[in-house]
């Protein structure tokens, strides 16, 4: 039962496609829809669905009909790593794999800005994690205003299609944004700078884009609205909460993964009755 | 006190730099050289060293010195996958990657034979794990006879070369090679066939291999002792226990990492005192 309230709460924390009626500032960051009220449930919770998740790399694997892109995006601190970490723990190296995007290099700057991220797809039976993706491009231009908003809306429609050719060859895409607030983000940073054992985590260009907040806040808030789509709509998770973040992507990953339909392959005649010798 | 026992009982294990002496039909397949006689603890054993690898993964990652390269190799059923599963199961998806090697591609061909290896080395701060691996190419042509003596010693060469510079420039490897007996591999492959859910993980060429049984078992005496370094020595993992085999190599990636003495970076003094605002 529990289950079932969560995946319909869950569905209006998804960007309808076109973004229609939409806004950022209408999600509460320290929301909770996913959780059963109970913590340590909570918690118990995200490693029963870590566990099915690994049992449906299986299956995803021997089926070999899709590809799995989970995309991350989220302001520092939002908690991508330890989102990856959780959710998947207990997938095995072999069908799993995590990507995280850096500034490009000099050799990726010549080439156009998604020629590496379609390098890094996933192949099919693969889950592919994307730890920030092709959307800082339409993140961090945008608020450094090095790109004017025709280019922008150029951008959105690139991507668009992009994904959409993906899908339509069988990869399946999740986007999740990490919506922390502002308070919270002060809170994370500051332990960082306590911790001094957590100083290599901690760069003082993170405080830098902390002073763009509101620049990036509606800078989402437009990618969102102009990015979610059909094929590759956007979720936006409530990060305030590190438990109740990983139970609802946990949970998404896993009603997404079952409403595949996956199947093992079937079995072979000619093995029948065979002896090894 | 189990711990030491273990690491010296190792030892002999390790197949010696120019490999003097070694001979693969003196390493008993169904050995237990790490095992404390009690198959559950050798269970939990296992799964705390996993944890142990992942904290060390993590310190491993901020430290940024060194590269690790595990590299499996083994015959059909010996249990590479079921390694990195039990060896790698705490270790996040941010600090590990496994990558198969099957028969390359035509592009792959066209190239020499570490090409492709050489793309899909770790970076600073990561594991990397291959599963099966450079290896394949003085084995499967030596069985098959494609290339001749003078060939493949030049590869050994060529191999040792490639791994020393590797060596040298940060990349710590560990070579297992999974080490069964040829009546446990007949049980395991009779297992996979009276199995129809596990057809798919059958091909009849596996048994094909297995009418070369003796060739390959040849062809890995030379290897292993053509290709056993001081910068990159070979351990045969006796391996006809599952169980063992992933304790053993579980102990080994573990000691390793501790060799290494790993420090996180030291604390920033620009931070102390700074307020988050």
């Amino acid at each position: 039962m529990a289950k079932k309230n969560g995946s319909r709460d869950l569905a209006r924390w998804q960007v309808p496609a076109g973004g229609k009626g939409f806004e950022l500032k209408d999600c509460d960051p320290s929301a909770k829809p996913c959780s059963s009220g109970d913590k340590e449930a909570d918690k118990l919770r995200v490693a029963e669905l870590a566990r099915e998740i690994d049992a449906l790399q299986d299956m995803f694997w021997a089926d070999r009909r899709f590809k799995l892109l989970v995309l991350l995006q989220g302001s520092d601190t939002a908690g991508k790593d330890g989102t990856i970490r959780a959710v998947f723990k207990e997938t095995s190296p072999l069908g799993v794999r995590a990507v995280g995007w850096k500034a490009p290099s000099e050799l990726e700057r010549s080439h156009d800005y998604l020629w590496r991220i379609h390098h890094e797809m996933p192949a099919a039976g693969e889950f592919m994690i994307h730890n920030r993706s092709h959307y800082e491009d339409v993140l961090v231009p945008v608020v450094e205003r090095w790109i004017d908003k025709k280019t922008t809306e150029q951008r959105y429609r690139q991507i668009n299609d992009f994904e959409r050719m993906l899908t339509e060859n069988g990869t399946v895409i999740l986007k999740f944004m990490l919506h922390i607030g502002f308070d919270e983000q002060r809170q994370r940073l500051q332990e960082r700078i306590d911790d001094p054992a957590k100083h290599w985590k901690f760069s003082l260009g993170d405080l830098d884009a902390r002073k763009q907040w509101p620049h990036y806040q509606q800078a989402y808030d437009d990618l969102l609205r102009a990015t979610s789509t059909e094929w590759a709509p956007w979720t936006v998770v409530p990060a305030d909460s590190k438990t109740h973040r990983n139970l609802m992507i946990a949970t998404l990953v896993r009603d997404k993964l079952q409403s595949l339909k996956l199947r093992y392959p079937p079995d072979n005649p000619a093995l029948k009755g065979l002896r090894v010798v």
